[in-house]
This record gives C-alpha cells, structure tokens and sequence, in this order.
C-alpha cells in the first residue's frame, strides 16, 4: 500500500473518530510514524448526527476530511480502508489493500448499532451511526410526508406520519425533540393538506426513566420537556418486532409507522484476530490501565470499543465522546513515555459532566456538582457543542445555521437528495406508462 | 392524488426549474389554481453546480425546498411525481401518482445530458445536471485520488489522476478552472506522497474556440486563465469513444483517464402525448411567440424545451437560465391577461448578457454593449449569482463559503460521503477476509 518505511516505530491506527483522532495528535512532530485506516475520508462529529437526520444541519458541516486536520503532520499517513484483521504474532495487520507491520497497534474502530440478534427489526429500521444514515432518515421521513399526501387510506396515511424513536438515551431524547419540532413549526406550513395533529413522536425507552445514566432531575425535566412538545414517552417497554409497518411492543397496543429509528444500543465493532478471550459483553474488548488488549503486548485499543474496568466504573469506562478523547490523549502521551523510557500513566477518566438538548431553549446539563435545566443549559450545550466540533468553518456553518433555524423557526435543508429505498428496492410506480 | 377542485381555471406547470418557478410565482393571490409537479421536493440552482462537484459549495446550499418558496401560496399545490404523459384531447395529464385534468399546461421539464446516441460514453461517463451527479463527480475524484496511492503502475496512477471534461461551454469552462484550483492548492497538501505535475486537466472542445455563444474576446481571454492554469485545451477535438479508462478522440493520442466529465450538450427533456409534429432538432417542443405548443390550444412550454425562433434568434431561444426566468414570468402574466380578457404579450427576450468564471479573480463578462474581463467581472459573476440564488439561507451560505475558500485556498467538503461506484458496480475488495 505503498507506505515508506521511517525505521522509526510505527504506530497504527485503526478509526479516525474522537479516539483515534486525539491520539494522533499527541504524534505531531515526534519520532513516531503514524499510519491510520479509516473506512472514510472524514472525521464525523456523531453528536449532531440527530440534526442532520432532522434537516437542522447539512452533512458537510458535521463531518471534516481527515486530511484537512493532519495536513500539518509530516510523520502522518491516512489511508482510506476496511481493517480485515490482526496477526498479533506478526505485528500485522490486515486490511482490504494490504498487509503493514506495526510496532504499536491501536484499535478504534468505535462501535455500530446493536439490534440485540433481531434481524427483523434490523431490516426493516432505520439506524443513525453515521451521515449516510442519518441522511437516509432525513430522506425517509420527508418521502413519508410526500406519501401521505397520496392515500386516502386513513391508517395507511397515519403509519406514514408516525415515528417511533426506540431507545431513550440521549440519541433518542435529542431526535424526538427535534422531530417534535419538525412536527410543530415546519411540517405544518409544508403540509397544509394534512392533520398533523394525527402525526405521534413516540419515544420507546426499556428502562423505568430517560436519560438513564444521567441523573433522576435530569430524567424528570427531559420528560417534562418532551410531553410539552407533544411527544409520547413509553417507559418500560420494549420493541418485540417490527415488520417496516407494525411495531410490536413488550406491553401495550402496537404502533403503526414506517418510520421505526433505531438508537436502543452499541455494541464493539470488533476486529478479527485479537485474542478471543479479550471479547466481553457488548462486543466490547478488555483492556488494562493503559488501554493494552488483554492477553497481548503492543495492541492497544480505546474509545467506545475499549471495556476497561475501573473501581469508579467496574462496568467498564461509559461509551462517550469524553472517554474516547481524553484516552486518545492519554495513550498517545503513554506511549511516547514509553518511548523515552518512563513509567506509562493510568487512565482515570475525568468526568466532565453529560448533558442532552431538547429542543428551543430546552436542554439538561449534569456537571459534576450542579445540576440544571432550561435556557441557559441550551446555551451551554450550544457551547459546548461548538467548541468541540473540528474546523474552524465548520463551527461558523453549525453556528449560523443555529442561529437561523432559532430565528426563523426554519429547517431549510429538507430536500430528498438521495430517495431512500428500503432494502435497496426500486420505488413502485403507482401508475405505469402503459396507462396513456 | 388528492387534488381538491377549487372551480377556478387549473394551470399544471411540469417542472421546478427557474422557467417553472418563475411562472408560478406569477399566480399569488390570483384567481388561479396552480398545480405543479417536480420530480425532486427542491430547486436546483444549476449554475453553481460545478462548485459541488468540485468541492467548493455543500449541495444543501444550492438546492432549495421547493414548499418553502410557495409557503405563502394558498392557490398552489405541488406534487413530487414523474410525469409520463400528456393527453391533449381529454386535456388531461398522467403522472406516476395518478391523472389530472388541467385547463392550462405547461411543460418546463427542462433539458437533460445529450450524448448523441454514443451509448459507451454514456455509460461510462459522468454527467453533471443535477445536485446527485455533481455528488458522485466530487466522491469519484476523491476516491480516484485515494486509489493513486495505493497503486505501483504508473499508467494506472495517472488514469486516476487525470480528467478529461468534454464540452468548452460555461460548464466546461467553470468546472475545468476549479479543478485546475484544486489541483494548486488543495490536492498537493493533502496527497503529499503523490507527484500533481503528472495530473492532467483536459478540455476538449469541438468549435474552434470556447465559450462558443460568447464575444471572441471572452473566449479568447478564458483560454488565456485556463492555460495559466495548467489546463490543457484541446480544440476542434470530439471524443468518440471512451471505455473507463482510454478516451478516443478524433485527432491526436488518446487520453488516459478514469474520469471523464460529459458537459458536451444537451437535448429536451419531452414529454410523450404532446404533437409529434412540434417536436423539433436537440427533442425540443416548438412554441409560438406566446410559448404555445404548436398545434396545440392550451399546452404551453417553456424554459430549456422550448424552441421558439424569433427573428433574433432563428435557431430558437439560447437554452439559459435568463431565458427560463423571463419566459416564465412572461408566460404568467399572459395567461392572466387571456384570463381578463386581454390580449396575451409575445415573448421577446431582453439579453442581458452573459458570463463565465475560471477561477480566483478571473471571469468574463459579455454585457450587451460592454465586454470585460479580469478581477472585476469575477466580482460581477459573484455578485450576480448571490442575487440570483434561491433563499436567504443558500444566499449566506454561498457567500461565506466563497470568501472562507477565496481566503484560506481551502476546499473543506471534499468528502466522500456516497461512494460513487461506476454502474452501480459493488466495490472491488483488493484483499480478501480468507487471507487472514
């Protein structure tokens, strides 16, 4: 794959997200080569990925090409490829355009969307890990609306307008706030044909609260917040089955919608070839202090991948953007440690608190030792979220973009680029050239 | 389709472009029930779709909803649906989604690629009329570059490199200097591993200059930027053949390259039904002065389809945007009048000139009775689209992207965020899951 050799030690790193990223940093300018495979050419800012699938933001101001943010790093090589797996006795790793010696392997490979083994609900829901997915749901619910407008099939009609959210952490409580205000200040104008008051955001959450792992008064004014923009909650329950029309649910009636998003779980995105014993629940891998791979010797993993169970957080670290940052940064300077012969550090992960937005002036903020709710909450989660996107120009474009949609009560990007065709089938035409 | 009889005369316009747009808008609060169809919820600003293909603006910032522009519109309806045929004897229209009876019809479905009947080009070649082909030219490019790296053969890596765009009008031409742009500034930071001198940017046209409907001097001055550029212009040259890979021309060598641009024509977009006898050379529908559908009584078309000889032009309206706009506003206002019972208006088009931009600082300007080039013009080309853009959004968006690239030589959305894959042809694993 044509990577010349620096005869300096080689780092290799798989996945170009929050760990990945913050890792690679810590190499600019130091005797390391840095060689990172991502499947993309982009760095997905995945927090906002729920205002993309809404038509709050348009794709390109959430994802930052790669090699953009590396174009300063001499030591620095990206190769756009799919990590097929590891030979840890070789030092290898494999990927779908050839095979590279490392000296220290990093996996990052993050996690995907876990449907717990139910292929139904797999085929027919739409999942939002990444931009084409959440464009596909951009696509899917405005393509339902311009459906809807077509049947005089009144259940046919209400299945079109529906969505079902089912998970409520903070994915699904974000989405269903931005839905419910989709529903409130654009739909209404776009579809003056339809009763939008039949349209129903249902939130689907398994546990007793939303937001479980954030705290109870964050739960409460999260679900407060939600009934107010007309959302229905349903706790305790479970999605059972879902044939793309019908919902079956662990109690209760059934919801009809074709419109079924899926945000209930991650598990690992494992890589082949790593010692089988590391793999422990959630597809996740066991890993020490120091993010090493149980059972191996310069094979490191971090990020929502890594399982590293701590006194703090015997379950393992939570699968956050945060945890994924700062064990970037923490491994990246560890092993320049090492490197120079010093003592690596332990990771500790400094939780700076977690917040989720609900909508207008609506959002819940968990730090450390406050707690608090509302408008000046929406500012720091605004705040935030800014300084922590990457790129200058994408901050200026998420910005205004805020500022306008806030302004205007307006979502602009509300445009079908790409139809969505549910497992990839051709759209049925409903009349055919024959007819003329 | 749900389409409610108001008893009013029913004008059905077929197509969101500029010609359709700007007719409709004529009818607001008018005693007219106006029904349109579009196969996309959005208009497209054409002109500046070579800046998303070539990674200079995001496509969310040149397509606009077309609900939102007519949200205040209470006698308009518009449908997302294909249009497949016209029966002008029961004046009815038959679309994908049902009939509908119409008392006026107009047909302003615009204009697609012509590849002259050369099926290999077609299938292997990039058109770029709408926002999805101009996505897959910016990921196909990318993607290119990607693969240059990974490749040993040096002819293999320099069919990836090099582009060859067929066709020296203002698509060409405006496509060409971008790419030559992004060839400066861009790819050398981002590809430092590979050699841009060996990267060829062609031009091929088959008139003796380019720009043809411009002033000799505009042309003369735009083959002057682009060779400044390093762009290789190729004149009174025609591709025959084109397999993938090898572009056959008809003088001189072939040319090497995976990506081929086909901006070399247009041809109507027609729409069966409607009297075989009008249509006429390029599939376009000749019109009367009023834009009447010859042989027809209430059909009307206009924009890019319509060919209309007038003594000006006897080959018929140029097929520009300019044109679309002012015949459908003409057209708007004449059905008013024919409404009220006066006489309708022909159409006569005012030219208000024509232009071109090659890159940073470099346009030409064809006004009626001034002619420039340079700085200025670029400034006029800018200012000019800004005013002609679609929605204060897409106004903003646009300028801040073209003054943070014009400052920064940045192109921060070269992202492959839909891989294009040729024929829909699955990727090609260069290594494969058994070799582990």
């Amino acid at each position: 794959m044509n990577i010349p050799d620096l005869e300096i030690p080689r780092v290799v790193i798989v996945g170009g997200g929050f760990a990945g990223l913050n890792l690679a940093k810590q190499f600019k300018g130091e005797d390391v080569q840095v060689v990172m495979f991502d499947k993309n050419n982009y760095h997905t800012f995945q927090p906002l990925l729920y205002q993309v699938a809404t038509a709050g933001l348009e794709p390109d101001s959430i994802a930052y090409p790669h090699r953009n943010i590396f174009k300063n790093h001499r030591n620095f090589t990206i190769r756009m490829a799919e990590v097929l797996g590891v030979k840890p006795e070789e030092n290898q790793v494999v990927t779908n355009i050839g095979v590279l010696d490392y000296d220290y392997l990093v996996l990052c490979t993050g996690s995907v969307t876990n449907f717990f083994g139910q292929k139904q609900i797999e085929k027919e829901s739409m999942p939002m890990k990444s931009v084409p997915e959440a464009l596909n749901i951009r696509s899917l619910i405005l393509q339902n609306f311009e459906a809807a407008l077509l049947t005089e099939d009144l259940k046919e009609r209400e299945s079109l307008m529906n969505i079902v959210i089912v998970g409520g952490g903070p994915t699904g409580v974000e989405l269903a706030g931005a839905l419910a205000e989709l529903k409130k200040h654009v739909l209404p104008q776009d579809y003056p044909d339809l009763d939008l008051r039949q349209m129903k955001i249902n939130l689907v959450e398994g546990a007793d609260r939303l937001l479980p792992p954030m705290s109870s008064e964050a739960s409460a004014k999260a679900k407060k917040y939600l009934k107010n923009l007309g959302v229905n909650i349903w706790l305790n329950t479970m999605i059972t089955d879902y044939d793309g029309m019908r919902a079956t649910a662990n109690q209760g009636k059934p919801f009809l919608s074709q419109t079924l998003i899926w945000a209930a779980g991650v598990k690992g995105s494992t890589v082949q070839g790593i010692p089988a014993d590391s793999i422990v629940k959630g597809n996740r891998v066991e890993v020490d202090r120091y993010s090493r791979v149980k059972g191996s010797e310069n094979i490191y993993c971090i990020g929502d991948l890594a399982f590293m169970p701590t006194e703090k957080f015997p379950e393992g670290q939570p699968q956050l953007a945060q945890v994924a940052i700062q064990q970037g940064k923490r491994l990246g300077k560890n092993i320049l440690r090492s490197l120079n012969g010093k003592e690596p550090v332990k990771f500790e992960y400094s939780d700076p608190g977690s917040m989720a937005t609900i909508g207008r002036n609506r959002a819940v903020v968990d730090l450390p030792n406050w707690k608090f709710q509302g408008a000046f909450a929406w500012f720091v989660w605004m705040f935030i979220h800014l300084i922590a996107l990457v790129g200058f120009r994408n901050k200026v474009l998420v910005l205004f973009n805020w500022m306008y949609n806030y302004f205007r009560f307006a979502r602009e990007i509300r445009l079908i680029i790409r139809p969505y065709r549910k497992n990839g089938e051709k759209e049925k035409p409903l009349l055919k050239q024959e007819q003329l």
